[in-house]
């Protein structure tokens, strides 16, 4: 019945606007009663969405089943790469959306508050885990935003293209880039194992920009 | 006339919580009409917010301002301070709306939008200037985010010690974590003027954090 609903919505969403459907439109179209419809969603928004609090449930299980051991960064990482699979389980349903998203200003403001429950999460996370460290609040805001920010650049450059582009290879590269910023280098992807002590020697000028010192450093370590 | 709308909105607010307050009831406070409150806000939101537009339309012609040979990070961080200087004008007010905002959903909302589209115009800023780089939008995007969020941060921070501790220096000292990973180390404000072509020498082991190899090369070049 949820699914009903949900297709019921879409196709009149699509058909008269978003604006002009009612919930009442939506359970007829359904062929169910309206109490059905508030059983499954709480506004007429939530069916637009109907995945993300599963989805946010299990972001925070996996965050919490994680252990001390792993790397955080490359943890949340993994995190974000739940909403990805979310999107990409159906890409004809999430590219359809984006463009409803696009011209609903109330979705949008609704996509904008899920987004950031998301870098709440992750943000949460990486507090206990950066716990005693200093300014481990600060880097935990920073790093969660920085990891919702590229996952989002990638997703939204998957959906603009339609759903054709590699989704997963997107959203891969993007968060390379901020694991390289902040993340442990010796658990990254490419890595396989590493020698632990190896050492690495950086000459550099004083004001070249630090992303170009780490560009350099990580270019050093991948070609070796 | 906007002042005396905002301070007796703020006084019901207080004293009887936000959602039990109408726009009438502020009106008849304010002794105007209902289209006075509807001339200067379009919501009954708008009224704990009325800075932000301002504050939005300031950051974007100051950044639309700036030369092509400043730093972008430092630009936008720049760009950034001025949301800070718009809370600490008026410490009182806004460590008040603060705890108002923390327990009002739709106020909380509301401001999760406003901080989306500070973000969305540091981002779009940034855009322009990696225009041409290799993965300049999703650098431009993730920086933004970060900065956002360092800023954000050490704003809270600061509310939350109830508008008591130096804002502009816990700002300072946000910002600066995020400028060290992505902005041009010689324009970093503790400088003064450095010599252009002195030479780093870094040593690490290949398994050092990355975060801690651009910590340990910013306190190389801070000693000197």
């Amino acid at each position: 019945m949820r699914d009903a609903l949900i297709s019921a919505a879409f196709e009149l969403f699509l058909e008269r606007g978003y604006e002009s459907t009612t919930i009442d439109d939506v359970v007829a179209k359904a062929g169910v009663g309206r109490r059905s419809f508030f059983r499954y969603f709480p506004s007429k928004e939530d069916v637009v969405f109907p995945d993300h609090e599963r989805c946010l449930a299990d972001m925070t299980e996996f965050l919490n089943s994680g252990d001390d051991e792993e790397d955080p960064v490359a943890r949340v990482c993994d995190a974000a790469r739940l909403v990805l699979r979310m999107y990409d389980e159906n890409p004809a349903f999430s590219v359809q959306r984006y463009r409803l998203t696009r011209s609903v200003p109330v979705l949008r403001a609704y996509e904008v508050s899920v987004v950031w429950r998301y870098e709440r999460t992750l943000a949460d996370y990486l507090r206990r885990r950066f716990a005693g460290w200093s300014d481990g609040a600060l880097r935990a805001d920073v790093i969660a935003a920085a990891v919702v920010a590229a996952h989002n650049n990638a997703l939204r450059s998957w959906l603009r293209s339609g759903g054709q582009d590699d989704a997963a290879a997107g959203v891969e590269h993007a968060l390379e880039f901020v694991r390289s910023s902040w993340g442990t280098h010796g658990e990254c992807p490419a890595g396989g194992t590493r020698e632990a002590d190896d050492v690495v020697v950086v000459i550099t000028k004083r004001r070249t920009p630090m992303w170009r010192v780490v560009r350099e450093i990580e270019s050093t370590l991948e070609g070796n």
